[in-house]
């Protein structure tokens, strides 16, 4: 039997205090952290990482793109790994928790398996991805990116931060460019265990999120082009506002978005309105709708109302009309024996769990395009993430943690 | 018979360069002007006028506001004056019309009665309003205002630009802080001719806009709070999106406006949305509704109906709802007496004319509170105003002015 028994647990205590040794480095202002990629303070979080896995007798690759693989050796020499991970690097003012806890449950499981003394038949290897918040160099994901073959490295080393420094030559100027070709590792699976940044977990007062799917995104920034005119002076049938127009189309958004249910989300974050006075009627409002689904077919649908309904609500209002497709990407299914291990784990431990689909993106999703990948969700205190406001509990980070390392040791084949 | 005969005109060509010549001073960047209130460009246009007004045999009078008063005199040194004007300072990128036109209309039917050597029992007092703009020194139309007895001079006085710098310190750097008591002057009637600044008369191919009211105005700032909340992992109904509320909030002040059609205009021109972020559901909205219209009824209605609804909205999406009276003013009623001289001048002369209400606030809003007083308007292309790019017809320029001589004129009473 493979299945590790339920009465194997974690170190609760003692992966807390390591989540709180790593948020030493790069201190936010406010409780947080401001350890953004590629920076002398990544640089310093990384090497705390790589001594703490040496120290628990594991071996260290580096990619060039800087990702760490750091491997526990198994049994068979031959056998695929499986991976677990995420990432250490922050938003400038992020939280001690998003991507960090996933990475250090992957070394608290390495460390639980040392002091108990079991081996597996298949190595596990922790993995820090490079530049997962995409905040300093843009976009998101990027290492993750180039890993699974969404992107090429050289257009990655070019992307620029807002200095104009170009991310490969401040990876190579902190000492964590690798010689390793990226994307040249074989997985057995990959596992990640990462905070909600979402409200629906607390909310039901539930242990652990199965993330069966990653959600499809869609955005397009619209301008309408009315006619700046007089607020006083011009009656209301000569009018062309482009703010209400803005208004219609949001209430459209609304609309198509809860048509879907439970299935689909959408709304308009970013609003420009032009020249934006109190007493001239918007001549143009610039903005970006944001959908999401884990439905491919439900992502399309939205995108056609939207363009449909735009068009009727500015033909009928005489106003002008561009839409932009500026982000976007198809819905991720997770691998359905990563997320079955996923289940049973939490199961198997006694934790309340429930299907979850993951809002935000993860390395998890790029890295499910080139292995069978699963993701495990612990809750966060009112889904806020990217801010240093943001909190978990110890119970919450153990329970994560616990579930993550019954499903790799479960993958991974306890040998004896 | 005291009103003039339909032969008598004024000189349009007269008219359309001495305006052409004013624009000289204080040139903008776009073939406008650039002459804001109490600047060196404002002391030079006023000097300007000064010599075209005692060339033509006026007397200049200026009150501690700095408004010029200059007089032709009646032939009864007892009989109230009949004022007429505008005022020649102009937004920072303003037109070469808007007010300057009233107040050189002034002075051209001052020449024009000289030319005919025609005298009047009235005095005729052709005046400009100091800063009736506002945007160096807010409010607009402080002078007239300080005359009516909105404001106090003192207050008028300590009113700052961007710099810093006091209006009344401006005045008197310019040279043009006078000795004379505002508002102690009695007046038999005040007529102001000025551009629509709206697109009405243009649209209808109409000459002359009889003003017989001015809209009153109701700015509210309406600041909604929700809850920021990243776009993707928020569900729908978990959701309070600032955003959402602004813009049902928006569609209802379409909803009032046009209810009280054709009274009332509504509108928002100022929206700002925080963070203003792709990914994060709006948390607040700071946004201004501008009611116009010119019955008093109708402004408490629509008021009240806003609050109302806005209420409604933010109860039904769980948002907090702050509304500030940010501005505001009582619908005007102009003289019923000067705006039948206004429509009998139009009929007398064959002009194209329909009733009109003022959108924007002019002098003549205040100087109506206290003296009897009316306004002629012609078209102006496009309604564009508060733009380099304002244009008017030397036609319609030549018309208005022949009906602002002619209502003028014949309240003065022709003598002989």
């Amino acid at each position: 039997m493979s299945a590790p028994g339920e009465n194997l647990r974690i170190n609760g205590d003692r992966l807390w205090d390591t989540i709180h040794e790593m948020a030493q480095i790069g201190p936010g202002v406010a409780g947080g952290n401001n350890r953004q990629t590629v920076t002398d303070e990544d640089g310093e979080g990384r090497k705390l990482f790589q001594k703490w896995c040496e120290d628990a007798g594991m071996t260290m690759g580096v990619d060039q793109m800087g990702t760490m693989f750091m491997r526990r050796e198994g049994t068979d020499p031959d056998a695929l790994p499986v991976y677990v991970g995420s990432h250490l690097d922050t938003q400038p003012t992020g939280g001690r928790y998003d991507g960090v806890l996933g990475v250090l449950a992957g070394l608290e499981l390495v460390r639980t398996l040392n002091d108990m003394d079991i081996k597996t038949k298949h190595p596990i290897v922790v993995t820090n991805w490079t530049n997962e918040e995409g905040t300093r160099f843009a976009p998101a994901m990027l290492a993750s990116g180039v890993f699974a073959g969404m992107h090429t490295q050289d257009w990655a080393y070019d992307r620029e931060d807002a200095e104009g420094k170009k991310f490969g030559d401040e990876l190579a100027r902190i000492g964590w460019k690798g010689d390793e070709k990226v994307g040249d590792r074989e997985m057995k699976a990959f596992f990640e265990l990462h905070i909600e940044q979402g409200p629906i977990l607390e909310a039901e007062g539930i242990d652990i999120g199965v993330v069966t799917h990653g959600q499809g995104l869609s955005w397009t920034q619209i301008t309408l082009t009315g006619k700046d005119a007089h607020t006083g002076s011009t009656p209301m049938p000569m009018r062309k506002n482009a703010g209400l127009g803005m208004a219609r189309i949001l209430e459209l958004v609304d609309e198509i978005a809860w048509s879907h249910k439970p299935d689909a989300v959408g709304a308009a974050g970013h609003i420009d309105v032009y020249p934006n006075s109190r007493n001239v009627i918007p001549g143009k409002v610039v903005f970006t709708i944001d959908f999401r689904t884990p439905k491919l077919d439900v992502l399309r649908d939205m995108e056609a109302r939207l363009e449909a309904g735009a068009k009727k609500i500015c033909d009928e209002m005489g106003l002008g009309l561009e839409m932009e497709t500026v982000g976007g990407f198809d819905p991720v299914e997770f691998d359905e024996n990563c997320v079955k291990a996923v289940r049973d784990a939490a199961e198997r431990l006694g934790y309340s769990h429930r299907n979850i689909v993951s809002g935000a993106g993860h390395d998890a999703c790029w890295i499910n395009r080139v292995a069978p990948t699963a993701m495990v969700m612990c809750p966060c205190v009112d889904g806020l993430s990217h801010n240093e406001a943001e909190e978990i509990s110890k119970e919450w980070s153990t329970a994560g943690a616990e579930v993550l390392f019954h499903a790799v040791v479960e993958t991974a084949e306890i040998v004896g």
